[in-house]
Parts: structure tokens; C-alpha cells; sequence
């Protein structure tokens, strides 16, 4: 049985374990002020050619939402987010736990831009309804679409205006990045959010997300956010030795266009099988439209979510590759469904 | 500069990274779902010698601290913890960001007892004041102090009668468990408690709490709660194959045991010399009072903690050990105390 | 400028006024531990026909919201609620403030039924996302419309058979129990829902509602938390003396008849002009179509919301009555709007 | 049975019904958007001498403190305050409840100084702690004692030097303003504190506190707290009228220097008697200590609150004095006491 439910069914790559075997017995300070956390934050403002952001790193995304939301809003300010949105689905109600509502924007793509903001501002005029305050968007989507520049620069510049906070959802940022038909750069997003970070655990690290704080008035304090919400890890140089391994050269990206280049294959040759897809996505997560009787034989070898009910005979299925993707797998994967494609009547493409 | 800062300055068990590496390529199941997780709740249940208790893995204390309160309580309801406890201390106020009251009762030695609790119950009176609901003691304390069984029985049986959960932090379990003045088993505290956490972050774990619920009501949906506080790991295997390492033999009371004989050997050697303690502390926590011109001899080749002023030339300070601490580096530590002493007028003895 | 903004404008019955002129010296016990607080305690319960169930009095219907739906919760815990609820629009985010999600739902009438609940609950899969537990529904809706016995009992058969609490806002209640479509009395609501409030702000009083708490499991320690949010009033007399006043005759259902009776004679006249109705109220609320033309003229004389655009040149608009309409005002509108119509051409009659 | 233990035991000054009346069938806006709370707004800052003040109406003082200190404050800030501070006793963790913890200050008297400010901001060194930044106080405090304008300014210095935020707890402050021993007016108060409030509730109002927010950082987007909070009244004006009638004139202060005068009363033929106190205080709360004998006798015919065991045999007990209290009633508790004290043998004065 091979699993496409997740980027993050494996540990890690091996680069990153080797960087903590070699450090393992050396001495340092607790709570991130040792000496690797300290140089993956320069090289970490290096990459992304800022000097003016913050950087902080978190174990896990709800976890960096949550900590950073709530230091960011004051008790009756609200989020702004695409109803497909993580922290609206997937956080157990994490933000709001920490007294926020989150508006919900319904969109097709996963992906919001300026004139759904404006509405939501519209409908909130007074004090008998929540200020919304912070702009949260994901790149990639949690449906596999990323952000152009252009889009971003629009978004970033709405938000600007009506003094809002833009936030990015980083957890699969490599893969956007790497994307081919991104145009947006490290540098942007410190450019043009006030907020993001920078996904680790799934793409190649054990563990971690970097925050990068770019709003001066965000980073005051934030270390006690951290705290406060149980998310400074002890030995903190765990979570920035990944950083300093994957960014010391290209291995980050190189991870991310692994995954990509691995979802890549598996949608043009499903496409040219003649299926469709729920949504046109060039990141690591892709969405076919598959005949529920293909899909049952599917699942007998191979692991993936059923996302949605399309008919009465087909559905989306979710496949996601990742930086440990074996390509041979990825290719067992479409000569099954050639096979079963070939031999079963295809209802879909009777429709 | 060699540390006494902290029982977390170095990585982790080198079996622990074998057991990362042995494993690292093979594809589980996320969020706690894995083999892994099953097994090392099995054995802890196992060694733990009850069956009918829940089993979560947490990356952090305060995570732990904060996730366990807020679902066990209702809003109105309060915390009893020593003036030392870490919750009240040093986590920020995570209890109260939950919306919780953490009621402070001063004790000497970081050990709270039935009494303490009584009177606090005494005064919580009627509706205009919070509901005393959860006692939260350490073990060990944050003071190095060790609570005995029959003090941990007087203190449950009075819980019990009162209707009050009992929560016992063990970030430093293993210590107090290998204390030469310990009588209690992982099984007593099972019996005797409503919840505990077995630390791993301060007893060689890379991180980890293992937290162990054993009272029926306290256990429903908990793992709703582990996601809204951001503490469900995607990769949840990493902290469950840490506890199977530590706890498949007996590593895990050896590093322990280890931590305890460093520090037995430092305390014995410091009282021969004539100086005299802040406290009683039978675990890997000493808190000898030295004289200040001593101390910032010290402070040149060894990092700990001041921890209080005692007199105009006199302070305590804070000596750790842990699974990692050399039996050299002690000796030297010694050493340089006893020729400190000799050559010094000592200040402290004169009193 | 008369007023049909809404049902507070005015003070409160003049009847409330004598009650507390005749007790105003008399001293009593604080916090609703007076003997009028008491007797009405025991008054309502006769009129709901229950002796099982918990009466509380607070201001607000906002207060009566937050205060029990926090307390009735635990964190990962949500509400449903139609995209219309006062909790949803209208609260500033109160319930989030307490740390819960509310669901929306969305309806075309306020209304909620089992089928949308089940939708939710379906929804709603593991510990990924909020677990949905509270149904809160408002009788009459924030847009005037009123539930049937049989569909009350609809939705409390489906709560009770997947352990829901349903949570019934009835700051209008008056209103809804008082329509000539109702066919529920106070004894349903208590039989059928785990809480409601009758409200007093709205139907007369001063300000005040009655929180009724049916189910057992709700009840304890209720008084904690109305002192927690702020809602415990020093003078509870003041809450209780008003509720003794309004049911000690048939004084809050003959307010809300009239109000009724107010908006009857609006919708009657209103829609023998020819003129449509955003939704079917037989409540205080009328929601009728008009021209923005005769809107604007309509606002030199009368205060009222513009509720929602339908089309370029029409315009819904809320008019509200209440315990102290004058039928003078609502026959001088009628008369105004009349010569309105006929004066101007009326274009949404040419749609 | 005469009550002494509280000031709101009755309803109101009848000035206060008598406004009520006269403007009650007169339509106005909502949620304190009428002309009776603009008017009162300007009559307060007429009176206090400031005009860049916001002032908000509240209807308690627990309301008050709660939805102030959340809006003031960021999730890590803590406040300071007294130990016997109300907000730290008698709120049932309405601080707390919104997130933040409340640090005590052990004190004699129910006062801060800038001493004990100092104390726990030199305890509270990192981001592993609560940050304070809001001190609290009350004047008069909960045990009757008062600030003199020399205390206030120390205080409010070391506050601005040190950026904390100095609020007020003003639920009593009309007896603290006109005790024989007050040099403070209300424009000192504006002057030196951030935000505080004047009590109505416990000064002859039929409920109602006012608040004024000086620092302008504080007043942003405050009506959205308090609608958060159920704490905004549909009928607004039902509080700001009550100011509008105890300010137009000298009503407010009148009524306390007649509580105090009460009080003053009681504690110079008390002190006569040979009696101590537990406490100096020249408000309208005084703290005899009395035999438990003779207390015993008292509750026959008085209701007070028996504050703290002294001894075996003494115990002090809560005088509470208002606007309302009847000079006959303190002239008969006098006597009893007089002729209680003969009677018996003072085990008191043989100590």
C-alpha cells in the first residue's frame, strides 16, 4: 500500500538528521537563544534578502496561526479567510478558542483577492459586529492553487489601504514557489505581507514552519506569544538546525520541485487519460475526477483521501506527492489507472 | 564553559536518533495514528501497569499544562498550585489565557499538602469567587523537592473527598521516580492521580510528554483539545518512537538514575565543604547557598543559574544535571569549589 | 420623526415604573438573593407550568447569550446557528470571545430544521474540526419569522437523539408566542428546549431577560458564571420586580399583543397597496419592498432601517412595533405611504 | 433586622424615578446613542475638567473592570494589584476569564505604592512570564481605606516612567472623594490616572458606573468591547440619565458625605467605646473589632458581614453605610452596642 494522503507520511531527509547526530552532544542555550538559531535567522533574512523581519520557529502551522493571530488582534477584531481556508476547516476552531471570529469568503479556487475583502468590510459596519482586521490567506491554497504576483500585489495593497493585517499561510510554501507557474519570490512575500512563514514539516523537515514577522508593529513582545501558547520548544535549535540544513544550499526548493515535479506527472497523464479535475492546481496537491469503481480498486493499493461527491458515479480523489514521492510508485500509480481505465466502462467520460 | 544551566542543553539519547533514522523512510499514518503511537501507548500501559487510561504525546510541558487544564475545567473553575509551580511561575500565564484562575498558596518547599488545599477550599465561599476545582503539583518540584507516597495518598484521598481533579506535572518524572528517597511507581501515580505526564524533554528525549489520563471523565474528545491548542503533531510518530526507545528496557530510569548521581555527587561533595542548601532536593536539581565572590569565580567556567539573594554576600544558585552530564565535568566543578573555598576568606561560614 | 427603528425606544410600561417607586426603600439582600426575585422565580415557573428547571434574570440578551452558551460548553465545542442569528450578525463576536465557532448555516427564512443540523453534524467528521454541540435558535427570527410546535419538536427530537443542547433566544418571545400563526406555550418551550429566555428588553421592561434552564446537567453552578461575565446585578431586584410586574396578570402577553397587532395592520394596509414582502413575518418585524423613491420620502417623517437592496429602485426596509406603537403613528404611515403610491409611479409594480 | 451590610440594599434616590418618569414615553435612539447620554457626557466632562476624555456607561462594576482591562490589555500583559482587590476576589475570575492573569500584592491597608509596582516589575524579567502592564486600584479600596493625591501622583509617575497603564477602580469613589480626609478632585483623577470610573450603583443609583478613558491609545474602538461583552444596553439611556440627575447638581456628593457622615458616626462612638478597628478608614466602610459575644447579640437585630477572626474571642466585622442608611438606625445601633458593651465583660479590652 502506497500512500499519496499526505506530505508528510515519511520523516525526514536524511540531511536533517545527519545536522542533529552531529550537533547532538554539544551544549547550548534552551528556548532558541543557542547559537543555530541564531545563524538560521540571518541566513534565514539572507534568503529572503530582508533584514527588517522577525523570525521565529513553531513545531507545527496550527500552532504558528494561532500563536500569531492572536498576538496580532486586538479582542474584537476578526480574520478574513477563503471558506475552504485551513484555519476555518481543519484548526478545531483554534482561532476562535482564542476569542476571534473567522469570516468565511465562499470562493471556487481556495483563493481570495480584493473584492471579496471589500465585501466582507462592507457588511461589517458598526459596533454591533466584529472589525475585521487580519487578511489570511494560504500559498499554495488548501486546494492546490497558488497566488501570481500580481494577484498578491493587489491583495497587498487593498490591505494597505484599509490599514488590514496580511497574513500567508506558508505550510506548503516551497511548492508554490516552485511552482511552474509561480512568478512570486521569498522576497515578495516579506514585501508584500505583513506576515507568512515558511512550511518545513511538509516539506522535508521533521518538524517546523519559520515565521518571518515583517510589520514592525507585529514583533514587539512575540516571544511571549510564543510561550504563552506552549510553543516554545525547549531545546529550540531542534527546529532551526532543520532550517539552516534545508536553506543552507537549495535543498528547500530542491525538495519542493521533487514533490511538484511528481503531482505534475500524475496530472498530465491522468489528463490525457481523458479525466478532469475538481480544480486546475500546479502545487504537490492535485484533485481527479475519477469513476467511483476505478477509485474502489484504487484504494486497494494505493492510500488517498475521496474529497468530494461530484455524481452519482464519480468523485474527486486527492492525491498529494511530497519530497519523498517514489517516482516509480507515482508511475505504478498511473499504469494502474490505465489499466482499470482501459478495462471499466468509463462512466465519466460517457457524461 | 561546561553548563549546570538546565537538563535540556543537549540533543537526545543516541538510541533515540537510531530509532529516528532505523524508521525514517517508511510511510505511517499522521497525527498520532501511526504503529508507532499504538505500540508506545501499549507499553506505557504496560509499565504502567493499568490498562483503562488514555495515553497522549505532547512536544512541550507547557503544552501539556495548558491542553490538560483547560479541557478538564469548566470557565468558572480554578487551579490550587504552590507559589512555585511552573504554571504560575514560568509558563506566561498559559493557564489563565485558557481563562482560568491559578490560586498561588505559599509553601517552603514546593510541595503542596492536604491542609494547603483545605484552607484554600475554605475560602472560596460562594459564586462572587472563582471554584477551586484542579490541584497541580509537580513531581519533582520545581524546587528539587520529591513528594513520598503516603504524602501523595493524603493528597489524593482529600482531592477525592472533595470532588478535585489531581494533576501532577512530571516534566522531571524519571528524576524523582530514581530519587534514593523515592517509594512511589509510575503504577501509584496512575491509582493515585487524575492525570500525569511523563516527562521526556528533560530526560533525554529530543522532546516529549507522555500524558497519561486516568480518570474515565476527563478523557472524552481529548483529541479535539491536543488540535485546538496547536499540540497535534503531524508527524506524530516522533514523539511516540521516543517513548517506545526510552521505555522498551529501562532507558529511560537510567538516564534518570544518571542525572541523580551527578547531582547526589555534587551536593555531597558541596556539603562536606561546609555549605549549606536552600532546600532539600533529593533529584537532579541542587540549590547550594555559596558565597557571591565564590560564585563569580564559578560563573567564569561554568554556566547555572543565581537563583536568590540570601544575605549581602551570600546567594543560592541553581545546579542541573541530566541524562548528558559528564561525571568529569562534575568532578572539576568540585574541584574548582574546594580550591575557591580554601583560598577564599569564606564569608558564608562566619555567619 | 416617528420611530419604527426598533422596540427599545421607549422607556418601559408605566406599571414597571409603580412597582419600583412602591419598593424603592426597602432593603434587601444583593445579587438576586431578595425576596422578589423569589417570588418571581416561583411565578414564572407556575406560568411555565415547570418546577424542574433553573430561572436566572440578567440586561441583555447579548449577556444572556455569551453567559450560558459559555457556560454550557466545553472549548472544542460549537453552536449551530442560521446565517441570520443575533449570536452570528449582530454580538460582536461574543460567543468567539468565549472561545466557541458558531456554524452558519444558511437559510432563506431564519429558520433552522433538522436537515440543515444534520448537514452540520455530517460535516463535521473527527477531532480536525470544531465538534458541533449547541443548536441555537431564536423565536421569533431576527427576521420576524416564527417556529410551529411541529417543528420545535422536529429539531428537539433530533438534538436530543444525537445528544445536542438546544439553546432557544426568545428576546422577542413575546412576540412569537402572542402571533396569530403561534401555536406554542412557555410549558413547550420548556419541555422541548434545554434553555430559552423570555424576553423583557424588547416586550415593556426596563431592560431584563428570564433565562429558564431545563436540563439538569446545565444548572450547576450557573450563578458562577452570570458573576464571571459581569451579568450578576448588584440590585437583582430590579431584573426580578419587572418579571413579577409583567406576569403576575396577563400584562407581557397583552404588550405583545398589541405590538402585534401594530404590525398586522402595517402588513394588512401595506400589502393591499400592492406592494411584497422580503419574507412572511407574523411577528412585531415587517420586512415589506418599496420604492427607494417613496423610501426617501418616507424617512422625512419616520425613523426606520433600509434593510436590503433588491434591485436598482427597490429597497426592503424593516419596520418594527412594539408594546408602546401608537395607532396613530402606524395609521398616519399607512395614510403617508398611501398617498406616496399613488402620487409616484410605482415601479416595482411594473417588475 | 436593620442592614448595614452594603450600600445598594435599597432601589434608588427618588430624584432618580422621578427623571425616569419624566422621559419615559419619549422615543429615542438605542444602545446609548440618545440625547440624554450625550448630555451626560458633556455634563461629566464639565465636572471633571477635561474635555479629551471618552466616557462610556456601564450597569456594574465587575463589568466594568472586566471589559476595560481586556480592551486595555494584549494577551500576554498581566495586571498588578492589592490583594484584596476586588477584581482579584470577589469577580469569580472575570480578569482571568478574559485571559489575563491578576498579580497580587500582599499589602495591610487595601493600597499599592509605586514600591510594590517596582517589586513585581523586577519580578517579572522574560518572556517566560506575564508582562504587568495595567495596575489597578481602588478608591476608596475594599477595606474602606482611601488614597491621598501625594500617594496618587507617586504612583501615576512611576506608572508613566514605566509605561503601565494606571486604572481605577472607582465602584465607591463618591465616599472616597468627600471623606474628611480626601485632597483629590475628579480632574486629579483624570489627570493622573489612564481610565477610571465613578461608581453609581453603590452611590444611589438604581444601577450604573461611568467610565472615562483619558489616555487616548485606550479609547479606540471601545463600544466594540463593550458590545462584546453584553455590557451595551439597548436602553442606553436608562444609565446616563441616572448621571444626568446626580451630577446636574451636587446630588452625587451629597449622598455620599451622607454616608460617610454615617459612617463617622458609627466610628467615633465605636472608637469611643474603647473598641479598636482592624483597618483606619475614613469611607463608608468601617471595620470594628468586636467581642464575639456582643457580635452575636448585634446579628439579633443587624445584618453585617462578620469580616476576620481576630482571636479566640474577637472577631472584626463590615459596616456598610449609604446614601440611604437612616441616622435613627445608627443612633439605635449605637446604643445597643453601648448597652451590649456594659453588659458584658469586654474580653476585648482585657487582652
Amino acid at each position: 500500500m502506497y500512500s499519496f494522503k499526505n506530505d508528510y507520511s515519511e520523516g525526514t531527509h536524511p540531511r536533517i538528521l545527519n545536522a542533529l547526530i552531529a550537533s547532538n552532544l554539544e551544549q547550548t542555550e534552551g528556548y532558541g537563544k543557542d547559537r543555530y538559531t541564531i545563524q538560521a535567522i540571518e541566513l534565514l533574512k539572507h534568503k529572503i534578502k530582508y533584514s527588517n523581519i522577525d523570525i521565529h520557529f513553531f513545531s507545527g502551522g496550527t500552532q504558528t496561526n494561532l500563536t500569531s493571530i492572536s498576538a496580532f488582534l486586538k479582542p474584537h477584531e476578526a480574520v478574513i479567510a477563503a471558506n475552504t481556508a485551513h484555519i476555518l476547516v481543519h484548526e478545531t476552531g483554534a482561532i476562535e478558542a482564542t476569542g476571534h471570529k473567522v469570516i468565511s469568503i465562499e470562493v471556487n479556487d481556495g483563493k481570495l483577492n480584493s473584492h471579496h475583502i471589500k465585501s466582507s468590510l462592507d457588511a461589517h459596519t458598526d459596533e454591533h459586529m466584529v472589525k475585521p482586521k487580519l487578511v489570511y490567506i494560504s500559498n499554495p491554497t488548501e486546494v492546490g492553487s497558488i497566488y501570481t504576483k500580481a494577484e498578491l500585489e493587489q491583495i497587498s495593497s487593498f490591505c494597505r489601504e484599509n490599514n488590514l493585517i496580511l497574513f500567508i499561510d506558508g505550510a506548503r510554501l516551497g511548492s508554490a514557489l516552485c511552482s511552474d507557474e509561480n512568478d512570486l519570490e521569498l522576497a515578495d512575500l516579506a514585501k508584500l505581507s505583513d506576515a507568512f512563514y515558511i512550511g518545513g514539516t511538509k516539506n522535508g523537515a521533521l518538524m517546523g514552519e519559520a515565521l518571518v514577522i515583517c510589520k514592525d508593529r507585529l514583533k514587539e513582545d512575540f516571544r511571549f506569544h510564543i510561550k504563552q501558547k506552549g510553543a516554545l520548544m525547549a531545546k529550540g535549535r531542534i527546529l532551526s538546525m532543520q532550517f539552516l540544513e534545508l536553506f543552507k544550499d537549495d535543498l528547500y526548493f530542491n525538495l519542493a520541485r521533487h514533490a511538484n515535479k511528481m503531482a505534475n506527472l500524475l496530472s498530465k497523464e491522468i489528463s490525457s487519460m481523458g479525466y478532469k479535475f475538481l480544480i486546475h492546481s500546479p502545487s504537490n496537491q492535485i484533485f481527479p475526477i475519477l469513476p467511483n469503481r476505478i477509485i474502489e480498486e484504487l484504494e486497494k493499493k494505493y492510500a488517498f483521501y475521496v474529497w468530494s461527491k461530484i455524481d452519482h458515479d464519480n468523485s474527486s480523489i486527492r492525491l498529494v506527492t511530497s519530497w519523498a514521492t517514489k517516482e516509480d510508485a507515482v508511475e505504478a500509480f498511473i499504469e494502474d489507472l490505465k489499466n482499470l481505465t482501459i478495462s471499466s466502462p468509463n462512466i465519466f467520460s460517457l457524461l
